[in-house]
């Protein structure tokens, strides 16, 4: 069956949830709910982040965090990031404080400008066409005066238009090729509307335009951060030969494209981190660092470093173009909010902390990488991921990252473990063989300590005989537990939970009942007769009622008891 | 001051945020309001999200969205895209449907493995090193035999280790290059984990290991999309000039890189779209892409189009290294929503579907800008963020989105649009000028239709004659509002708002109380008496009491009635 659609973005968000869980789902209405538990409970706030984009059906989280101590041109800055990889706010945390101690980052805005280029096929003379050229620009800037006169007041606009030859590479083809500056937004609108408008007014019989657009290739637009100290105050155990291996790291990525990919990839990040956060977009600034890796022919590293008199300066240029105005830098509240948290940053000021998180994030790796390598702290996000997807409690995780330093953390292998530990952590009591539950008591006193609760030793014992009596219809109590509360509750006996430390059945007292028996053993000895009693019991009875699961025959009071027996013997330490 | 903290990443949440809000927001408790209104109400399901990263303090919202009629070598898709950018689901919504009907996507894979590197020194002889290799080249392998085993069932592992001289490009630089197949997970960890323990077992005195770390750069692991028809079954007006416009704008990625950035930009619109929704991670794709679009020495398009014999074909080859196992594919909700959405496909599948997004969405940028030019659309978006932002309502959006049709919107020309129809939407009333009063009131009789409410039109003169009379003192009800709500609801009288339709003061009946007066001449001469009085009043009087809005002055009681009279001639539409 097709599952074609006509008019799909007409339909309300609720119709388009219900159309795609119809036919991809399975009509499986688990995944309404996983959908709408995501949705924002102010339905205003809603509707404005699914206004966004188009056919919304929820809001997709990406972990919001924060990394501090960032010291940058001497002012101390926390870092809004957002990224879904676990260690890269971490290590632009220990980073930033590393270097605080040190100076800090240190920034330079090195320009400003944009290109956006007016595309087009001219198949005449030349000369005419650059006598034409010449003779229209002051016309060609006057056409966008109305798109441009509010950024001039700002201080920006266009700064030059150049007519580029590029019929070497294809055929008729050349450009007009337009700087920019556009001051705090991204200029994305701007650019592209004062393009439209200068193809518009360019255009003319001989010349076809083909498509006129900003680029992401924003080499002008170029910021640096660097650090610097002398090699012996890098405060670690061998300052000198950690310089040298973390030198060596950066020609490696400078020489070795497979390397520099991977390298870049670290510092992209950071960058992203608080390109997201800030409501930037970063498949620009992805396109536009990538290409400027890549701008001298061969892709390589975007930072590097240098070891001088003792000296160890690690620094990057990387080309941002990043608005901190306009877009949704001020509709998206959290990326207001990130603004805010940068004390409202200028665009200049935002390349330069953005600059700074990328070389943060790049120090971190390559240190990680050149001393104990990044699979010790992978390895322990990693395990943390596996873990909790098992829904391990924080008992287990720690039982478990234990026994794994040092490892190889396989999904296989933690699965193992977690299945060794959750059966052994439980050594369920075979209350009905009369030898092995004799040899668990054997250890019991009077005054052996609980671990919790107010019973002593033969409270309990004779606490688990008034269970078996109850059981074994001798306590006839009047005990009612509605049928649909008692399935629900049974539905407990058949895990493998134990009873919780705290459960008690509302019919007992608050105080321990004061021993009937005058010595444990004899206690023990009633408790072991309970038990033949309730064996026996059952031969001709079939259910019979439990004050907090209702009616249960035997089977279950079977699983009640080893629960009951395993929880009380835990409680003296028994099992 | 310093903001400089120790042991941050120790504090609870709340304890993070407080810090933050007292250091870098002057202790503005909205900044918590607003973190805490992006949290989720399930606390266990917000704990697995706080948990991918570290020192989270809320969940960064970015839209999911849905792109449906994806034919993909003849299955259907409805594509799940995580993006903050307009236009991008539409984008690929329209073009999935307009290839569905030409035979949908075709896609290949081209290649699946992925590379990773053991980077070293060695600074003796290299003949001997190559022994050293060759003698220990099967003990490499056997290093990772507890890791490869569980990927070797699957159908992976390690299938190739070379040496690689690479002194050359730096002093006694050389590499173990090592090919891997991961199968249906990314391998980020596996692979770094096989490289550790090789380079343990590799490394001797004379061999000094830098770094071990897998490539982001991945040109075998390679996924080609296509579209292709006649050109007559474009199904635009001229196929044969769009056919060629279309070409001509891949020829000119194909050799500009500063439009080459911008075309792959687009291009990654869809690709990171929808590797973000199932739970991948962008940076690493962005990285092995654009490395790939330079990996002849210069930066080109990713895509590439060819008119051959009256066939129009367009397609794109893509290095994707993608997971549908392991990292958040199973642990983020929503990216285990997406992936079943796509009906759980493997790598390999997955690879065809992303790469398909990404032509598709190069497609949409192409046809836009070799026709009608990106503006258009753009700045109906643009438009419609604006007044997102201003709060404009329904009315007010498609006014000003009529006005600007055709036009360029800056955010000036918007919000002096808004502001201009604001103005004109609400005509206060001057209840104080007598002669323009008594002008509304003449079109006014007893049985004009009301628009709201149940009053007829005398009874509307009385009742503000009733409000006019208690802040002229006529009326003395004991009227109290506490100074704490009072001073909040005045904030009200402030604005330029009006009252809304239902407001209603707690004190009045809610049926129209009956006319006092015989006819409507009488009601409106009563009032224009009270308006007399209202003025007199206040030149011995400081206050009034308002039944809603407490003590007001006699600023806010001009302020009041303006609202009053203006909601209640609306109502009759006398204004």
């Amino acid at each position: 069956m097709s599952k074609k659609i006509k008019g799909f973005s007409k339909l309300t968000k609720e119709e388009k949830i219900n159309w795609i869980v119809e036919n991809y789902f399975n009509n499986n209405l688990n995944v309404v709910d996983i959908i709408k538990q995501y949705w924002n409970s102010d339905a205003q706030l809603q509707q404005l982040h699914d206004d966004f984009i188009e056919n919304t059906i929820s809001n997709f989280y990406l972990p919001m965090g924060v990394a501090p101590n960032f010291l940058i041109n001497d002012k101390d800055y926390v870092v809004p990031m957002v990224t879904e990889e676990s260690s890269v706010v971490a290590a632009a945390s220990l980073v930033a404080k590393f270097w605080s101690t040190k100076g800090g980052f240190k920034t330079t805005v090195l320009g400003t400008t944009k290109i956006g280029q007016v595309h087009f096929m001219f198949a005449g003379n030349k000369e005419d066409l650059i006598s034409y050229f010449n003779k229209n620009k002051t016309e060609l800037y006057a056409a966008t005066a109305s798109i441009t006169k509010n950024m001039e007041k700002r201080g920006g606009g266009i700064l030059d238009i150049q007519l580029i030859d590029k019929t070497d590479q294809l055929e008729n083809y050349y450009q007009l090729h337009i700087t920019f500056e556009t001051k705090d937004s991204m200029g994305a609108n701007f650019i592209n509307s004062c393009l439209e408008a200068i193809a518009a007014k360019f255009r003319n019989d001989e010349i076809e335009i083909v498509m006129s657009i900003l680029s992401n290739y924003v080499p002008e637009c170029l910021v640096r951060a660097e650090v610097s100290c002398k090699i012996e105050d890098l405060g670690v155990e061998n300052p000198q030969k950690f310089a040298e291996k973390f030198y060596q790291a950066v020609k490696i990525a400078e020489v070795e494209p497979y390397r520099a990919v991977t390298h870049n990839k670290g510092i992209m990040n950071g960058v992203d981190a608080v390109v997201i956060a800030t409501g930037n977009d970063f498949r620009a600034v992805e396109a536009g660092v990538h290409a400027y890796a890549a701008k001298d022919g061969k892709y390589t590293s975007l930072s590097h470093c240098t070891i001088d008199n003792g000296i160890f300066r690690f620094w990057i240029d990387l080309p941002l173009a990043l608005g901190t105005v306009g877009g949704l830098t001020a509709l998206h509240p959290l990326a207001k909010l990130s603004l805010e948290m940068l004390q409202k940053p200028s665009a200049k000021e935002l390349m330069q902390i953005i600059a700074t998180a990328g070389l943060a994030q790049n120090f971190a790796a390559l240190r990680a990488l050149t001393t104990k390598g990044i699979q010790h702290g992978h390895m322990k996000m990693h395990l943390q991921n596996i873990l909790n997807q098992l829904g391990a409690n924080a008992e287990e995780k720690e039982i478990i990252a234990n026994h794994f330093e040092g490892k190889t953390v396989s999904h296989a292998a933690v699965v193992s473990k977690f299945e060794e530990i959750k059966k052994k952590s439980i050594n369920w009591v075979d209350f009905k063989n009369e030898s092995s539950l004799r040899g668990l008591l054997n250890s019991l006193e009077i005054e052996t300590p609980a671990i919790f609760g107010k019973m002593n030793g033969q409270q309990m014992v004779e606490h688990l005989a008034l269970l078996l009596k109850v059981s074994n219809g001798k306590i006839d109590a009047d005990f009612f537990v509605e049928e649909e509360k008692s399935s629900r509750r049974k539905a407990f006996l058949d895990t493998d939970n134990e009873l919780q430390v705290g459960f008690k059945a509302s019919m007992l007292s608050e105080e321990p009942v004061p021993a009937k028996f005058s010595t444990l053993k004899d206690s023990i000895e009633d408790l072991i007769l309970q038990i033949e009693s309730f064996e026996t019991h059952f031969k001709t009875n079939a259910t019979e009622n439990h004050p907090f699961f209702g009616e249960l025959d035997y089977q279950y009071w079977c699983k009640f008891h080893v629960k009951h027996f395993t929880h009380h013997f835990k409680q003296f330490n028994l099992v």
